[in-house]
């Protein structure tokens, strides 16, 4: 299997390629706009056909690459079914599995730091890793306070949805800003310090209380995003 | 098998920590002085003990964290034979071997960037990734301008040894500055500009050109790297 993590330094994202099989058929999670160049460079290299682009929910720090990789290649642009970005030409449900030339991913449901965020779960059954997105981060999770937020939701998700996987699957989220690339389901339930020995009415409190500003990008992402990035 | 890649964006610096087997035993490659407390919370939420601390060589954009790592875990230092730096306390050949806990490394003497540059090849004989150092970096290769580099050094390293290794073998290098985390020799081979398609005199003759300036943590961090980060 073909699998790049990238980094885009300015908004601290995660973005990961992945590939299998004869086809050279591939799939890119949460593309930042501003690394297209560096996603097609890649894709040329390793002579891929990029099929999906999927955005695990509607970004507010960063504006989304799916357009231009559309325009680029031809591309599928997805996300899942709650989604308000009416570009997209593919919405997923819980549960549905995404099959690319050997790749299989399954959606999950997983609101709370939005009420539209999907996390992917790659070969489900024996699953290897999750792409959780904003809602669980390493050592920490997502916001909960815009764009339909709730830390219950958040809470559930993480708990009774991502805890739910077997300890051993690798975490991949959309973000880092200490320098960590992944983590585990494990190490998560274990060693996160908002969840850990936490209860719910804890989380809520905490994440309740953490007044952060509004991302410096918000207003000019959200909007751009809704539109897969062209604005 | 752990293994687990970590970013430093002030010097876009790649750290390495790799453990395997039933004793925990971890060792870490070109770790950064400011990410150790980094390191040590992975470290213990990961139930390791570190044994060994490696440079590949002196650097000079960043300062080493392998005294502070040394005074916090016990851990060995490590770099090989032709360093500088006397406070380490193991020095490797080339084609020595090192053990940890069923991980294994073979040393490779690579110089070009520096004369004292080595690279570190993951179970040798069926080889699953390289640590490069600066030698040889994603698209790229690192400066020959300063601490003994040579270019014609560094085509001799790369072309001659690090391209000996099979083309899937993963490549890690300690520094990426437009955000791509891994690569492998194969796609090194056909794809790294100053290389594919390149003769020895075209290669040196591009590196004489480059100019660059010093490095702005130059002054600072050799010195303090010869002291294994402690001035």
């Amino acid at each position: 299997m073909i699998f790049r993590q990238f980094f885009d330094a300015d908004s601290s994202t995660y973005t990961y390629l992945l590939a299998s099989g004869p086809g050279r058929e591939a799939l890119i999670i949460d593309p930042v706009k501003e690394q297209a160049s560096q996603y097609l460079a890649a894709i040329h290299d390793l002579d891929l056909k990029l099929v999906k682009a999927i955005d695990t929910h509607t970004h507010a720090d960063h504006i989304t690459a799916l357009g231009d990789l559309r325009n680029a290649t031809g591309c599928v642009t997805l996300m899942g079914e709650f989604t308000k970005a009416e570009c997209v030409s593919m919405q997923v449900r819980d549960g549905e599995r995404l099959d690319v030339d050997g790749i299989r991913l399954q959606a999950l449901y997983t609101p709370g730091h939005t009420d539209e965020s999907f996390s992917f779960v790659l070969h489900p059954g024996q699953p290897q890793a999750v792409f959780s997105g904003d809602v669980l981060l390493i050592r920490s999770s997502g916001r909960t306070d815009f764009q339909g937020g709730d830390p219950h939701r958040s809470w559930d998700s993480i708990v009774n949805r991502l805890f739910k996987l077997p300890d051993d699957t690798t975490l991949y989220p959309a973000h880092d800003y200490k320098g960590w690339m992944s983590s585990s389901i494990g190490e998560e339930k274990r060693h996160n310090p908002r969840l850990a020995g936490k209860t719910e009415a804890e989380y809520v409190a905490f994440m309740r209380s953490l007044q952060l500003p509004n991302p410096k990008m918000m207003d000019i992402a959200v909007p751009a995003n809704l539109a897969c990035g062209r604005p």
